[in-house]
């Protein structure tokens, strides 16, 4: 990741080389030497320069990468490069991923033809700013490297940022986006109706992955939109919905569908900014369980309790006290996550 | 919890009222109704005034209390009443403990044998500021309100307020204690010898408790002291402490005994504060595993692992930046934790 952002200064990617099974960080002056090597190594065999490669590592922190393995990897690696190759690399770069994560998408922009490729990976250590994520996007559109990296940031803040499997971030996280202008298109500026259409297009990929990511989360059997609405800001909306989006007592409510909003209260209340309790508004898909400082009964948890049953739902929370909104999707917190994270090495 | 605060204005409290599977919050101006019927039915029979009645209740949020069993209730259990009791009291304020919580200690002091007594419960939405935390103490000592108040606040921050079971606080929290004076001791003042020595048997009280309640943790399996020190401030290393005592991937890898060392130092970099990786060491029991930005090997993994199969051990962090410190006690992460909570209501 620190070579990633020297290569970004340059704002030109050509290729890139990733691992799984080793994050190669907290490996010191060592690590940066076998990421510059990996690099280099690429770069060589591919008679590019060095700058144009990314380097990307995701896995276990602390141990030095098996380089004799990668020295061999290579060169082979550089045999097979091929159009279809995205499946095996989708595939490539997954850690406790249980199925790749893959979308195109095409979209005719400014008179041609727009392809939109992208892959991921993720599923535990997911939160905003990014976490354990590692999400590689190219496209054949013609666009300049700042506005390509201004729509990406957009983009990755209503997407990537906005999902959160268990709190937790990570040493690693990388979204890059290549593109090579082979589309033919009128080059696209900020703020045309091009632009639109291809912040759309980037949307589109990126919002997939991300759920992506969330619906392979770690042990996750439900995937929950949280709507929060009516903060005093921006800022204390992102605060609320993150402090729900990560309490292990309404994350483990939604595994067992108990409609035990007491517990959404509760989690609001630490968040640690003013509440007005009497204004908050709690509903599942649009039906409200607590309103008017109070649950609505027994029958109306009945209902919740179907919904709360189905693999993704929306609860939306009405706090009554500006107009400060936030968005962001979690899931439940299940056995499955115990067991994936207590035996990760062994 | 809002009528004892009233209470506490009088400083003088005579007896406790305490119902557990309902918590009597959020329930609106009904509720607080309900709470003042339960202390002035107590104060009736007892013939004492109302404002010397606490009430406590602990349980399920949003549910009104059952105020036809409680009027029922009340009078049988004054009937009850007898030095022998407070182990049934202990039993009847648990909700998911799987035990109750008690201690007696004696001591001498300004000349008088001084005896303090607890009982507590606590179980899940364990964490600094106290959280699902019940605790009611006594003691004979002759001390005046202030100082037993100011006391208080001192040791329970460095009981009560240390230890984090899921990083979940709570609607309802008490730490009450009541003193009678019968111990006949000269009165005990702010900073005279014999003030220290309350204070470490009040200290004594307290920290079991707490341990007790950390024991006692939702699907606990062991319990975790986190050293946090060399952090610029003890607030920052408070922040660090929580950090690393809230993750799940921390919690989750204690639980597998797995030595995965990485996770600390990716949950320290999450804490969103300054850090100097390779000034960092990480200690279990005194054993270093990280030093000098670089994990100490397999072999000192493997005798890691030896101590975190234990049910208890130290983990200790210095950050090298300055002289902040801060210790926090908690549990690993569960099947169990999921269990309990992912059915708690049905």
């Amino acid at each position: 990741m620190i070579l990633d952002r020297l290569h970004l200064k340059k704002g030109i990617g050509q290729a890139l080389i990733v691992n799984s099974g080793n994050a190669n960080a907290f490996t010191g002056p060592e690590g940066l030497a076998h990421a510059r090597e990996m690099g280099r190594r690429v770069a060589d065999q591919l008679k590019i320069s060095f700058h144009h490669v990314f380097v990307g590592s995701t896995g276990v922190i602390g141990v030095p990468l098996p380089m004799p393995a990668l020295r061999n990897g290579i060169p082979a690696l550089i045999l097979r490069l091929r159009k279809a190759g995205y499946k095996e690399a989708a595939q490539a770069i997954m850690t406790t991923d249980t199925r790749p994560k893959e979308i195109a998408v095409q979209h005719r922009i400014a008179g041609k033809m727009v392809t939109i490729g992208g892959i991921a990976k993720g599923s535990g250590m997911i939160h905003p700013d990014m976490a354990t994520m590692l999400a590689y996007l190219t496209t054949d559109v013609v666009i300049d490297q700042k506005t390509l990296q201004k729509t990406l940031r957009t983009v990755a803040n209503q997407s990537f940022n906005c999902i959160s499997v268990d709190g937790e971030t990570s040493t690693n996280d990388t979204v890059l986006c290549l593109a090579n202008g082979l589309a033919g298109n009128t080059l696209i500026r900020g703020s045309s109706s091009a632009h639109t259409q291809f912040q759309n297009l980037l949307h589109e990929v990126c919002h997939f992955l991300a759920m992506e990511i969330c619906r392979d989360g770690e042990g996750a059997t439900k995937i929950i939109k949280i709507e929060l609405s009516g903060a005093s800001s921006h800022k204390a909306a992102k605060q609320f919905a993150q402090t729900l989006a990560t309490s292990p007592l309404v994350k483990t409510a939604i595994f067992g569908a108990d409609p035990n909003w007491g517990r959404i209260i509760a989690a609001l209340g630490r968040a640690g900014l003013p509440l007005h309790p009497n204004r908050i508004v709690i509903a599942f898909n649009g039906l409200s369980i607590v309103k008017d400082g109070k649950g609505l009964g027994p029958r109306i948890e009945g209902q919740i309790q179907k919904i709360m049953r189905r693999p993704s739902f929306t609860i939306s929370i009405s706090l009554g006290t500006g107009t400060g909104s936030s968005t962001i999707w979690t899931t439940d917190l299940t056995y499955d996550y115990i067991k994936i994270n207590a035996s990760y090495r062994s």
